[in-house]
């Protein structure tokens, strides 16, 4: 993965931004436009920390209008854009280039409607994943994506990642839980997509809009789908001995047809930190799953039932049914510090796969080879109901060479879930981290026609420059674009 | 609407059809081209008969290589292209024009790999959306989407047009369970989109595919999420004295976390059909609805009480249990010869929209009041769960100027759905049938970028022509095509 260089002080830079800042103050309030160095430099990167740039200037605007007054101004002079929600991006979605102007969302922050008749809340798109389950709250409603991210990422964020969460095993990811979106695009024009029951007519461009990382547009105001909260969860805990029987135990439940709203897995190495972290008291075992599931009493009773007699078949080290509030909070406790845990261990890389939920067996196997070659730790903690896994790298910051080792662990990790059928990102997405890899995930073919979809909604291709797509792949549009 | 003209028998029309077979048989197995006037006849028109026109040529192919090299041929000679699965679209999806040829999937036949593992199955997309189902049923699996026409269309039909059916409500429509599709393109290149554990990257183009009416291209293969079969089903019956509170009742139970596999709503002009032509012991009252739940016993006796317990507080004039298959089978009976009753009391259209849930009471008390206007009968027979509305214009097909006002009586019924917050359709597709009204759905912008997108998959603009969107809008991009 390529570095990108700082800004210099060069006096045509510096004009340049000055030109492109006294345009935007033009149309904008004043406190909407950042252009001071030491300003910018809070924008600099986002989760991803190993790769920073300060941009140009950053604009947050509180309007679609004002928005839109930004997105045609850096249309008109060719200024690149970077959109950014929360800055929470674990994959470098929202990093800046030097030449660009970051346009950031979290000033978006007003709720504009709920409907829970029609089961829709319609809200600005800076406001958080988190805010909007809580304004739901008294309707006795919630909004069912739930990244870990939740307390601070936003409603723009998530669309541009199609972020998911531990819940989303039954309720799906963002794509399956958004209704509409105004979009600004390149040009500043604003388009309308879908609306609280808009079965897609013509061609789909609310799911093409959903996951694109900001190289469509930016959504400003989105229509979320509801759902009632349920009457309450139970999560249960089953160690196994074996890594294999414990993911063969997330394959017979799903095929069971029990829907639990989590299936969480842990790995020994996992499970040893979160120990000496967090005294979880799970038990020392090989892999230990954590199984939620929701409803009402009567619902709860006969899924755990269910989850018990297809556990009980694959002889487990232990099965801890939850009987309140306090059992449930404790079996969550390990797996809530698992990341804090890892964090003590040292530094670490988290990487986003998804693999068959047959295939979790012989991928963890696989992982530990690579594990043994690469000479770095890894530890597994994951979403496993849907397969979709978080391998944690473990490396030394400090000593040289070693995030470079770590990364090309990583890609291993990665090219290995492309290899058992499955995918490069769950839930963070391409950014800047996986660009290089989307040569290993498509053929040249099916990435021409990705580009060539991009190249309709921003032929000067200025939308979050340099992600997602490999450089090599995109240069001959961009020379194109940079040449009318 | 305007009709299409039936070819004339001009000798350069001739010529031309001369040579678009010939070089059609030059790469494809004999019996893969059909030329002769009368066995074409047979492809002049799908289930929306009004609108009948035979296509120049027809291919059959049976392999993906076969699909694309007339695809091939077809854009090297500049030939419209109309992609045919069964022929069951309403909205005219599949209707040829006289200068094209019609390329159907129906030989495609093959099922390629089901593993429950991993819960997919792989399949040609001739196969019909029964056989689907029926192959997985010795593996305790099934298909979701489960549309009326399901003994006839097929996985390819039902990826153009984004099928649903009556149990969408709990397993959404065939976006929410297409995982992966092999496509052709309009020059004959064939691309891969998703696969059996593909979260989309980059951008989601397997959303735009699914629903896009064959504007980009024809798939071939696809791979289908599959779910293990339910323990049991069961329905119940509830009749309401008023048409509002029918509505109301489905709100709320929607509203209550329950998800029914479906709900069906008939009116009492749909039940007096009805009990005319199938006897089926429905209370005679102002609606009926059916609510069908499903799982293991408890979980059907836990949904019940729920649905009862909501539908006694709104004073139903009849709740009726199925305590067994046949008393299931009386309850279905009169839904499931809903339309061959209407077909009994004459010529009837079907139309195809959706609202948000909590307007259905306002929806269906104004669509009583364009009947009054128009002077035609109207029946409402729908999936009312979500919305999705199939009002049945009644009219005298021998009356001239009885179709034009069906048609303009259901123009005005899809406007009311827009108005309200929803949408021109929820199943059947635009086609030819609603392409004049997506500028009441869509600004010219939005519709816009939909063509945009469109141009990139079909720059000669021979995929499916003259439908979908409105012949002014496309207008300047077909006449640039023809230009090149």
């Amino acid at each position: 993965m390529s570095s990108i260089a700082m800004p210099e002080p060069d006096p045509r830079v510096l004009a340049r931004a000055a030109e492109i800042t006294a345009a935007l103050r033009a149309v904008l309030p004043d406190d909407a436009v950042i252009s001071d160095l030491e300003e910018t430099r809070a924008y600099e990167c986002d989760a991803l920390t190993a790769y920073r740039c300060p941009p140009l200037a950053v604009v947050l605007p509180r309007t679609t209008a004002e928005v839109a007054a930004a997105m045609r101004i850096c249309h008109d002079l060719r200024v690149p854009v970077v959109p950014r929600g929360a800055g929470t991006s674990l994959a470098g979605g929202a990093l800046p280039t030097a030449d660009c102007v970051v346009i950031g969302t979290m000033r978006l922050r007003d709720v504009l409607e709920i409907d829970t008749r029609n089961r829709f809340i319609r809200v600005q798109t800076g406001v958080t994943n988190l805010s909007v389950s809580a304004e739901l709250e008294p309707h006795g409603f919630f909004y069912a994506p739930d990244p870990s991210s939740q307390l601070a990422c936003t409603i723009a964020g998530n669309i541009a990642m199609n972020s998911g969460g531990a819940h989303c095993l039954k309720y799906g990811v963002t794509t399956n839980n958004l209704l509409g979106a105004t979009v600004v695009l390149t040009t500043g024009e604003v388009i309308e997509l879908g609306g609280p029951e808009m079965a897609p007519m013509g061609l789909d461009l609310m799911g093409l809009l959903c996951g694109s990382e900001g190289q469509l547009g930016i959504v400003t105001e989105a229509t979320l789908k509801i759902l009632p909260r349920p009457e309450g969860a139970r999560p249960v805990l089953i160690g196994f001995d074996d890594a294999e029987v414990a993911g063969e135990c997330v394959a017979r439940i799903i095929r069971s047809g029990v829907l639990p709203v989590a299936i969480e897995y842990m790995d020994e190495p996992c499970l040893r930190a979160v120990e000496a972290f967090a005294n979880a008291g799970y038990p020392k075992c090989a892999a230990v799953l954590i199984v939620e599931v929701e409803g009402a009493p009567e619902e709860i009773a006969f899924q755990i039932a269910r989850v018990r007699e297809i556990a009980d078949a694959l002889n487990p080290v232990e099965f801890r049914e939850s009987r309140n509030a306090d059992d449930a909070a404790a079996i969550w406790k390990g797996r809530k510090s698992a990341f804090g845990a890892m964090g003590r261990l040292g530094d670490y890389i988290c990487l986003d796969g998804t693999v068959p939920v047959g295939q979790l067996p012989y991928t963890l196997k696989m992982i530990g080879e690579l594990s043994r070659q690469h000479g770095l730790e890894v530890a597994n903690v994951f979403h496993a109901g849907d397969g979709n896994m978080h391998p944690l790298i473990l490396f030394n910051a400090n000593k040289p060479g070693d995030l470079e080792r770590a990364e090309a662990f990583g890609a291993d990790i990665l090219r290995l879930c492309v290899r058992v059928g499955g995918c490069l990102t769950g839930e963070h997405g391409v950014g800047i981290e996986k660009r290089d890899l989307m040569g290993d995930q498509y053929d040249p073919a099916d990435l021409a026609v990705q580009m060539e979809v991009k190249d309709v909604f921003d032929p000067r291709w200025l939308l979050n420059p340099a992600k997602v797509f490999p450089l090599p792949a995109s240069q001959p549009y961009r020379e194109r674009a940079a040449a009318e």
